[in-house]
């Protein structure tokens, strides 16, 4: 198998330009009164024309039945084993809110949570408050000192924070003080690992003390821990390909992921309109760039499929612009899918297209889930995206003699 | 995944015979004008009823994105990991002159050079000395004698020769004098592992003797090492198939790789008329036939669109001749694309098809890569064909009770 050591070796840099769209949640299922699809049921006259001109497929983006979070979605678009390179659930919540973490800050998903006189958990999201007590709580816990570390509780929404410890020596080889269900106490944080001794005597400090100072507020009491980890060490795209990559994407999490994998991040405005004028506004700056539509995802998610549909279509009428750039390669595919059926993530693999002047162009006459079935490409994982990308771009050189 | 050791315990010998026909650089691209590739364009009538009586598909002989040279190529269609079985430049140099090597020898490609009187080097090809002034040279270095090694320079072509060094207890793992641009001097060779010592002190001895030898000569006057390597640790094709194989290949490139696998070398004609009578003649002596045919790559490479679809023809021509021997299993595929529009090997997936009385036909009809695409097969790796030519043999035994 090809690993990112030979693909490092393979690459060379080159004027050539790749465009990545990732629709979020793109695949679909088929509604139940049409037997459609939400690609199938949207006018999409771009895309359409796109899928004449390239290359097909469906990719799965870790492994056929396996549905994927929005992390190993991405990692495996930008060319990295999803499974080799697992993110922990403290560094993508503080990707999430844009933090940017030191090598060495321990993160932590942490919830406020109601308990009571005796201390055991009666609501494991307190209420769900309102994200302004949460700032003020967070600002309370800020004002906790432990020896030999930095501590800092910042605000994500409502119940939800993210805790950061700083300092030397630690390890994120710790257990969770959430019990995940209530009617039990907050447990004690376990080292995991002889090295994490000291991290777990913080953690239980910082709970500690948290309850203290939230004793009299209702109804945040108390803090719940989970999802300790750090920062990946994940070879960055330049390091492996040569390239100059930038992100052009809304939400903050996405922008975590990108910023993970190397990526420069683009400012840009909220509608995929003005995501595509960062684009022809930085298109000679970078050689990649990775552009990311949310709204399929969230409509799906939402379980609305006809807004789902205009999601679509909303994307497809913004293609133009795009297309006036003339990429040599153009991807559009999708993290994972989201039917409006499932309202949630699915397994389903997902539709895939690379237009380049050196793609074989296949038989595939539309954008859905059913055409790109019998694409050239057939169905693969999404993970080799990126040394077809770089192919396509001229960008590697021959293996072997 | 079903590897070597698996295969050596589940293949038994039989007197069923495999035709394996290589069609070098078979894979094309779609012609800017008509839109049809190489195979698409060329009149092959007996490539096309093949097909019709075949399982067909489309193979990647590294995996999607990657061009193989002609090694990882070959090694992948004779059942090999071509990522697993490295073949170092120095090896594959070698082999392209039908020298033999022994397992502990080290290969080297070198290059005669121009230096100037700096000791910098002005011309790393040394302007492309004919080989006869070559071999003159050769015999030249083949005069330097080095403590506890033998030391010997065959001409390759022009300014290209292969240096040997053979003795006890050298590795391969040095770095190369060549320092791959002109304005620096040659680089001594350095030991990448302790026990590369006395190879790096070798290699720079003989780097030391020949530019004394040379120094008078103009302007083939230094050498340039790359490429160190020892012929790879591969079990061949008998040991794990049980069969008794034999390559029938024009060029010494092939007939090297044919041997890495452990096959006889048939002597032949340079057509591939001449090529499918050494195999009339020789079919009774073996079990399995590795033909290679070359003039599909050699065109590609020359970019002559038009070439490439008559040497298809040329080769479709030949084929009954060979159909008329009925073998139990034939293949016919390539060991890479390169399409004339690139005029290089490229990353294209190849088209193959499999003929035998237990095969599964599909609804392919013709012999392209359009056709091919929608094959019972599928998209597939190379190096899996083996598994699938023996069971159509039925040579392979039951996998588990």
């Amino acid at each position: 198998m090809i690993e990112l050591e030979h693909l490092k070796k393979l690459s060379h840099t080159s004027p050539s330009k790749i465009v990545l769209l990732v629709i979020d949640g793109l695949g679909g299922l088929p509604h139940p009164q049409t037997g459609k699809t939400e690609l199938e049921s949207a006018q999409k006259p771009n895309l359409d024309s796109i899928a004449k001109q390239s290359l097909c497929g469906m990719i799965d983006p870790v492994s056929p039945g396996i549905t994927p979070g929005s992390a190993p979605g991405h990692l495996a678009l930008f060319g990295y084993d999803p499974v080799k390179y697992a993110i922990g659930r403290g560094v993508l919540e503080a990707l999430g809110i844009d933090l940017e973490l030191k090598p060495d800050d321990i993160a932590a998903r942490c919830n406020f949570c109601t308990i009571d006189d005796r201390g055991i958990i009666t609501d494991r999201r307190a209420g769900r408050i309102p994200t302004d007590k949460n700032t003020e709580l967070c600002h309370l816990l800020n004002s906790i000192k432990i020896d030999g570390a930095e501590i800092s509780a910042t605000t994500v929404k409502e119940h939800r924070f993210v805790l950061i410890i700083q300092g030397e020596g630690f390890s994120p080889e710790v257990s969770e003080s959430d019990p995940q269900r209530v009617g039990l106490a907050p447990r004690n944080v376990e080292a995991l690992h002889p090295q994490a001794q000291r991290t777990a005597e913080i953690a239980n400090e910082f709970a500690s003390k948290a309850k203290s100072l939230l004793r009299d507020e209702t109804p945040a009491n108390m803090v719940l821990m989970r999802g300790f980890s750090r920062y990946p060490d994940i070879p960055t795209m330049s390091r492996i390909y040569q390239l100059h990559p930038a992100a052009i994407a809304v939400y903050p999490m996405y922008r975590g992921l990108a910023r993970l994998a190397g990526m420069q991040i683009v400012t840009t405005g909220e509608s995929i309109t003005e995501q595509l004028q960062s684009l022809h506004r930085h298109y000679t700056d970078y050689d990649f760039f990775f552009v990311h539509f949310k709204k399929t995802d969230s409509r799906g998610e939402d379980g609305d499929f006809e807004a789902k549909v205009q999601a679509i279509e909303e994307l497809d009428d913004a293609l133009p612009d795009m297309l006036s750039l003339a990429p040599d390669v153009l991807i559009i595919t999708g993290d994972h899918s989201t039917p409006a059926t499932l309202a949630m993530h699915s397994w389903h693999p997902v539709p895939f297209m690379l237009r380049s002047q050196w793609c074989y162009p296949d038989a595939v006459a539309e954008f859905s889930e059913r055409a790109c079935h019998a694409g050239g490409m057939g169905r693969f994982p999404a993970v080799e995206i990126m040394s077809l990308a770089m192919a396509n771009a001229l960008k590697l050189d021959k293996f072997g003699a």
